[in-house]
């Protein structure tokens, strides 16, 4: 499986605190666990050109991972336009953290995907709410995080096809933080942990679902759809 | 409430048929047998400066219906992201037809939203799958019609949330053809039928599914939403 | 409106606690603040015959309200599976608290209904996480109670149809506290607060929240379905 | 994979139509091409000591697949009641064609399943609704059968978690004819086709759809829940 690690790779270039828990990048980070699967992982990041998106990267890559946050205005909008195509087409996409406010998620989305947050050094928890799915193989009933950003309900999100993982919030909020969507033959995984400042992606059990995450995603259906002026395939009576 | 009925208004000013099936356009059609039922009814067209979608209108519209079909891409994007911002904001939307392919459902649904189609004169017979939803309050088991174009799956929308209506057609396909979606705080009914060519929104049981849906995609929610930067609720312990 | 509310009515004849929050039972105060909506509300005890559930009762019931905990197994299981059936022809039902593990709920939904739970004085804090949704009218972002008993995730139930609420609790858990699901031509309603040594039920918001379910969980929907042997609605040829 | 292939297996034995379809009987044409992609495929049919179903044999099952017709009720309760259980611990599930009402599939999902049907050698064309299923893998835009019984809506089933396949038959109905369902730790997949006097199970697409089926109710989940009273995870304050 060719898998493409994305990241806006800004904060790790401006903050010492980010590059000391992320050295390579929180692409570089997420890309070291991928590979331990066995899967064909590259890295693309903001100011490569055309974000090291273009058509040729985008045709070869069957699951792309998405991380951004203080710079989503700065990827272009064709850019965003066809990322989204391609997921319609089939290439699957998770989504991290703060990329929920990505141009590509809102696009797919439909809504404004904003939500509540504080940086507050505080816990949280992820409650499993759906233990029959693939993407929670291998945890246990919750994930806990010492330290973490808080995001909390309203998520301005359309109801998920599925809802994995629920959040409990230190600061007394809850958040849905591990949701499926499908959009045209593509599938999408939101997954909530990440802040740049504590080292999310250094968890195991983070790392397991984010594996599982990129596994799911992974198109298998039907190969194809035709779409627009169609004969019929039965007879139609005289009227 | 307050129910804006929009149409695009081409067809019935090019086409001797389609202006008499509506003389007074598919707008004044619709616009007719909503006031049937109390509600304020104003109509709108594409010609109109701002499409008739001014700041002031969309402000004080509670519902909005929407028929469109061979000038789709005339509709601002400044408008049509307009229109999508309010029904996020609560606005009820009533997608008719061939504006499956609007610019404002497209965004709301962030999909293609293609289909197939043909224009043969054909059987449609739309079969309530949903019995307990208001939206088929008053129906028997289908509704019947005559001749109508065909709208054939895939149908490439995200999984409604509600799935009410299930289209046979004579030649041979399926369709989702009823259909809710929730959108912020906003609620959405496609609803398949109403080709121009024929006398759909004639018909009285399409005539109640609309009435229905209308009244069904008004807002009853909670009042407002806060996003952004937010104090805890509870004391967060020192790490 | 025809409303039936159904208590198990054993705690409050049984511990001195609940009998003085809730003099006339658990039921008396539910079936008061229903009877402000204008609503034709009666009321019905597990230690009347039938429990109170006859066939003629059952038959006029529009919207029947269940609260149990201690004696779900006293309830008989044919009348159980009576008002299953009733629900499926199209009661609306609502679930209240601990009746997710009521014989009724549980054949409804064809799982477990398990939980985690815990007695302990703590703080709930129950999230709208579907803001666009008619139960949710007229409350604010959250409904905070101050000392609730908690249930956690897992909930063993099938994915809701519509999750509308998300709550918080003090030790640490998260819980879908609020749900809808659509069976045969009945809609249902769960809603967890409600512990009996708790003035919950004098919360005005709980009120407003139960208030709504009750309206919204009426059915509306066709009148009927026809099942069964059918003749072919168009011609089948020879093969 | 351990698969487990129950069946009736009562036409077979009555019927020389259905014995020269079917002359190993429905069970041995199933358990054939499931062989093929590598499981350990087991039978078990009505007539053995406990139906087969013994608590070893349920023990050791990944996944059921089950097809029945007329004997229903001859299925003893206890037995039903264990089989479902042991879906909602984890074990797979495929429901096959009458099975709609079986009293496993009932039992899980609560509802009648009741359905409208005919015998009439009509056509039945199953349309994919969700191409980015693995269930639809390998499949073109549909499945064409020549000569099927008819299952037409209202099907009473819950909303599907994920709705794949939707049938259009010669006669005029529509069918919701594939389908998925979520049920504590367990999965399951309905699917339509299958009437025992045709020789639909020897169909390559039908086939592929069913591998595909076993393969996905297969369960990759989290490994346990905890139920029941629960000690708290953070402090609680006196109040």
């Amino acid at each position: 499986m060719k898998v493409l690690v994305w990241n806006e790779y800004r904060h790790e270039q401006e903050n010492q605190v980010v590059s000391d828990i992320y050295p390579e990048g929180i692409h570089g980070a997420i890309a070291g666990f991928l590979k331990e699967e066995g899967h064909d992982v590259k890295t693309a990041i903001l100011d490569e050109e055309e974000h090291g998106l273009t058509d040729e990267v985008l045709a070869e890559t069957d699951v792309l991972v998405w991380w951004g946050h203080k710079a989503h205005d700065e990827v272009k909008d064709e850019i965003a336009e066809k990322v989204k195509q391609r997921v319609l087409e089939g290439m699957g996409l998770v989504v991290l953290h703060s990329a929920h406010f990505s141009k590509v998620f809102k696009k797919l989305m439909g809504t404004t995907c904003d939500l509540k947050w504080r940086e507050a050094d505080e816990k949280e928890r992820l409650w499993v709410v759906e233990p029959s799915h693939p993407i929670t193989e291998g945890l246990g009933e919750y994930i806990e995080l010492e330290k973490e950003e808080m995001y909390g309900e309203h998520f301005d999100i359309p109801a998920p096809d599925e809802l994995l993982f629920v959040s409990w919030f230190e600061g007394g909020e809850v958040f849905r933080s591990g949701a499926t969507f499908r959009r045209g033959r593509g599938k999408i995984f939101y997954f909530r942990p990440g802040h740049e400042t504590y080292p999310t992606y250094h968890n195991q059990e983070i790392q397991k679902v984010i594996q599982n995450g990129v596994k799911w995603v992974k198109n298998e259906g039907t190969p194809k759809h035709v779409y627009g002026n169609a004969k019929p395939l039965e007879t139609i009576s005289e009227k």
